[in-house]
């Protein structure tokens, strides 16, 4: 494994643990067994990036490597055990903003790394961050994000198209995908505080 | 290209660009930003043809080609721009009625061309001309079409019959599926006028 | 074809057409066109399985085998001629139980046979067995099981674990096959009636 792909694999899964969490803050205003606790947790951490390589004809990445399910049923767990205070709400909201920034630099970084068409590849960035979010709210028959007024979808491109225009003026990947991640996340905490 | 493909490359332009119309118009009765707008009708533009190749083992035809996002963002901004006007409502009906028949005629020429048996590939013109609705619905949190009473779905089957059935039987091409469009669009367009 | 292959073979089938009999059952709520009936049950009947091949890189096993489809359109017309009697609920809940087992068992069976890791095979055939149910309660617009504090995916999880337990250990297919099911279907029922 190259540098890059080691960054990738363990970005990856930062990115699956904490939409895992989001999905299972989700899911602790209902109440179900542990065990849909943890199905539900998984579908929200790993529905991205499946529609991201399903989409890119990669092998979908979880399937050979049962770690990233471990991870997002440890992170289920995690929240089982905490959550069960007042700022659930309010860690649902930054952890899905973390997770979005994180979603879109990883998405890009894939196809990219893939020889997708750039434009494509930041499509896909977008397309895969939200989509764990979309999954999540469908599925827990929410109002989903994509019909409310905040800034969400606009976050992940701001996120996916800083990465890939620094990527391709020849930046650092590391450099481009903090710079990338970090301004996802601000134009996402000011929507939060703001609105 | 052969004539043959360089046919399917348009009709899939169109298609993809009236069914984003209809995502566009569909996400109009709420008030997001210009860029959730446009990521909303891009998942409904591309929707029913990434599950047709999906499901037949095609790459999906947008990734590689950013000219079919590019239409979808187009076709939103014609929207958001012209779509202020009291025929709203109409226009999507018949925008849908316009894409449900060229996708149905499109996915079902694109899985016979792919050698998928002309039973399957019918049922793929059915399926994936349905599914770019279905999406748009769910996502919006509307009832969907699937739940409603009217001829939707049978519109579709029409359409991919017709077009498979004279393909069989040696047709041409371009005969086939505008009789195949057509007759999905007239008996859509009689369960619009007389429902 | 090896009696293995036989075996998975026709559990599909059985499986496939006791879901769309449950799509069709959930369809015969609202009074659709029979198109549109056939088409909600072929979508619930294939959507697990789907998703099973998709995920794990197989070719979708319906898209060249019209048979399944016809299965499924066999299904939905038994249901349209026979449920019109009181006793369409019940059914629904009792058929879901079987279709739930039957899939975890064939799903893990598959992705075991094409060399997934045990423990995603596991995944697997939890995520996909659930996942019809799924897409027919977010379709029919129905809070989904997910959602639910009944054990269901928990009934999953044990046919696909005790099936994929027994085979790891070298126990016979059919043993394993038939404990598998009928332990999730054990589990299933317990939860149906002291619910």
């Amino acid at each position: 494994m190259t540098a890059f792909e080691t960054a990738l694999y363990w970005l990856d899964y930062a990115a699956v643990a904490v939409f895992a969490a989001s999905g299972a803050l989700a899911a602790a205003r209902t109440r179900q067994d542990i065990v849909t606790f943890g199905f539900f947790a998984a579908i929200t951490g790993v529905g991205g990036g499946t529609m991201r390589d399903l989409l890119i004809g990669a092998p979908v990445f979880w399937v050979q490597r049962p770690g990233y399910i471990v991870a997002c049923l440890v992170a289920a767990v995690g929240v089982w055990i905490f959550a069960r205070r007042g700022w659930r709400f309010r860690a649902l909201l930054w952890l899905d903003a973390v997770g979005l920034a994180a979603y879109a630099v990883v998405g890009t970084a894939k196809a990219l790394s893939l020889g997708v068409h750039p434009f494509s590849a930041i499509i896909m960035g977008v397309l895969t961050s939200c989509f764990g979010g979309v999954i999540r709210d469908v599925l827990a028959g929410e109002p989903n994000l994509l019909m409310s007024r905040e800034i969400y979808v606009t976050a992940a491109l701001l996120s996916a198209g800083v990465f890939a225009g620094m990527t391709l003026m020849g930046a650092d990947f590391w450099l481009a995908a903090l710079v990338g991640f970090f301004a996802g996340v601000a134009l996402r905490a000011c929507a939060i505080r703001y609105n």
